[in-house]
């Protein structure tokens, strides 16, 4: 029987870093761009306001006719015209004159000045429309000037940014009516084992339904990639090997479930031989998912992850996610790591390194998290209401609520640069 | 000039919630139902596991026969069989018996503990298959039993919930090949104002690019609901009339951006009179989005969201993510309510309440939130790194970093239930 040897998940998450790809580029109209990952630096070609503008709808003055006003002596202005957002009132604006303007039009020119409506009377004397004010106004007052928000030339928004509302805002602001983002990495999936049913088939004795190819769908499209499952492996070795040479052709990376512990039923080893691929490591010091093997051939990653589902979800948000959104430029890739205070006491021992399913909530603004129900790598329950893992460095004993733990969050766009400094004892 | 009465925040929203209405349900494949709510609550139909089953490689026996064993005198087992995932093992297992077992096999008869394949010895006698252990299992040791993640009946996702990669696990487990998710509420988008250019058209002086809808629309799709988008407004009233009419027999509800001011070219009161939608408010006490007005026309809603960037987006975000959610039948349909530390200065007063775009992030656990960038409701730069409002009461001051304060968070799955009680000095 092989001897396996187990080494450190950072030691893991470096040894499948090294194999980070850029994703390739692609453009798609705005109107497709949310959730994506923009693929150049979005800078601001033009100052924001474009103009000198009107934050309000009111009257645009010279400030200068505004300094005697008083209740007891209102200032009388001619209203000479009117400029709606849009347009722009194309002649000077002189000595105790005003323009009607609307929200968003440009300040005429001569005014330096906005009064708002409910600050005005307006009256008709002499077939003239005037306007008066009891009170005086400061140069400024009301203008929203031009390149307040933003400059030309500022860089906006990061190359590897993930598209959310807001930057759709600026993207159409800076005319991006196509939008340059990478392109969707794509991941095959492939389920191993003689016990899986789909999710059609009716119960069998000694089977069970599919369940990860279903979750690691969701895993994959959360993190921002393109799923394509190829079923489930059959029983025949040569089989096997042909079904992943062909699934290599048609993805960035492959991930299989399943098939990867020492039994003599589980070849992932002995595909991974055929094909030539290297085996990065098949024993991480963690639980669940000690079992975890990560591939390479010629340069294209295979993930063998765990038959069960908590070790394959981990699995997955620990070593794939990272290389998917590594591979769109993003700064943050890994899950956002963070502390906690333990919400509950968590008794088992740790020999290694330990992930907690949990349900991570604030408590007046303080992150608590809690280990959501049962907690076997083979338990399928515990994840439907998991945001966050709760890490339990090796070595500890067990952990009782109140202390402060490091999470991972799960349902995240932040992410984290690199979050596994200090968590575990040893690393390289 | 008319007077608008401003109505409390959480007024507003009450009215507007009170025509909340219900989606209609659809089945989509389980390939497609990450990212959507589910319209029934999910029972388990049978047991997880639904056999006791061996979470290990290694070896079924009865754990009476190892009663006697210890380093010095190991017991030896004769292996009568070999038992994959998958397959059931159709014999009852007899005194100093052992089976061969692989991860996820059932049980066989008889055996009631299973001994890991590291702590066996195996070797042949007499052409037939041993193994010998150096100490004793309790009855129990590396079992699984059936019904212990989840028992049969358990009610496991309440209806209304988001379906996210763990729910995703649970569907194909129990055998949703089809999945019942609410139809996807179907929401307009129409803009005005004369000085909106499309993101594609070259600038002019005094227009500027219309950015809201496409804001709007990343809003909508992370609200979980679908857009329909209708382009601008003409500049004419009744084929306005006319093309608000025709949408709101496609859509579900219609948002509109800009003509909500008093100024004498926003005409979107005129539209909501001909058509003869009920306003349900016309002004709020709130900053940015005084003037949000929202309306109703044989129960189908109509949210007249500002033109200006910041206060639409806060709009859509108060009123119309909650409608949304509520269709879904979600129960914490408003945005998430926490409270975090204030990371820097604010000192503007607030005469009204105010939402202050921010940022929030974490500070050893704790969450504070920092106001992001240039805050003007025009402002379209603080959106991009916005995933948070600071709510600030209005009648306040000012605040000063390190102070409590309310926030609502952007980017967040969980919303709450009701955010509103408390905020504000009255409501109703």
């Amino acid at each position: 029987m092989e001897k396996r040897q187990p080494i450190p998940v950072a030691e893991a998450v470096h040894r499948v870093m090294d194999y980070a790809f850029p994703a390739k580029k692609e453009l798609v109209p705005l109107t497709q761009a949310h959730g994506r990952f923009i693929a150049e630096a979005v800078r601001a070609d033009h100052d924001v306001p474009a103009f000198d503008r009107s934050p309000y709808d009111g009257y645009a003055i010279r400030s200068i006719d505004s300094k005697e006003a008083s209740s007891e002596h209102p200032v009388r202005f001619q209203v000479v015209g009117e400029i709606g957002a849009g347009y722009v009132y194309d002649e000077v604006v002189g000595h105790r004159q005003a323009v009607r303007i609307m929200t968003g039009a440009p300040i005429p020119q001569g005014c330096d000045a906005v009064v708002m409506l409910e600050l005005t009377h307006t009256f008709e004397e002499n077939q003239q429309m005037c306007m008066s004010i009891k009170r005086n106004f400061e140069a400024g007052t009301n203008i929203s000037y031009k390149g307040e928000d933003v400059q030309q030339g500022a860089v906006l928004i990061e190359k590897g940014q993930y598209i959310n509302p807001g930057v759709m805002a600026l993207l159409a602001t800076f005319g991006y009516e196509q939008v340059p983002v990478f392109r969707k990495t794509v991941i095959g999936v492939m389920a191993t084992g003689s016990e899986l049913l789909d999710p059609g088939e009716p119960l069998q004795p000694g089977k069970i339904r599919n369940s990860n190819a279903y979750m690691m769908m969701a895993q994959i499209e959360r993190a921002g990639a393109e799923v394509k499952y190829f079923g489930k492996f059959s029983d025949d070795l040569e089989l096997c090997i042909e079904n992943v040479e062909k699934a290599l052709q048609e993805v960035d990376m492959l991930i299989t479930t399943g098939g990867v512990s020492v039994g003599d039923y589980d070849y992932l080893p002995a595909i991974y031989e055929a094909i030539n691929a290297k085996v990065l490591f098949n024993k991480v010091a963690m639980r669940p998912g000690s079992v975890t093997t990560v591939a390479a051939r010629e340069g294209q990653l295979l993930f063998g992850l765990s038959g069960n589902p908590s070790a394959c979800y981990v699995g997955f948000e620990l070593f794939v996610r990272p290389i998917i959104r590594t591979a769109y430029s993003n700064s943050q890739p890994h899950l956002r790591r963070e502390q906690a205070i333990l919400g509950k006491d968590f008794t088992k021992a740790n020999p290694f390194t330990r992930f907690v399913r949990a349900h991570a909530y604030y408590e007046k603004g303080q992150l608590v998290a809690v280990p959501s129900g049962f907690d076997k790598s083979s338990a399928v329950s515990s994840l439907a209401s998991a945001n966050a893992f709760i890490v339990l460095p090796g070595g500890s004993r067990g952990y009782e609520k109140g202390m402060s733990v490091t999470v991972l969050l799960l349902e995240d766009l932040q992410g984290s640069e690199w979050p596994w400094d200090n968590i575990e004892k040893s690393y390289r």
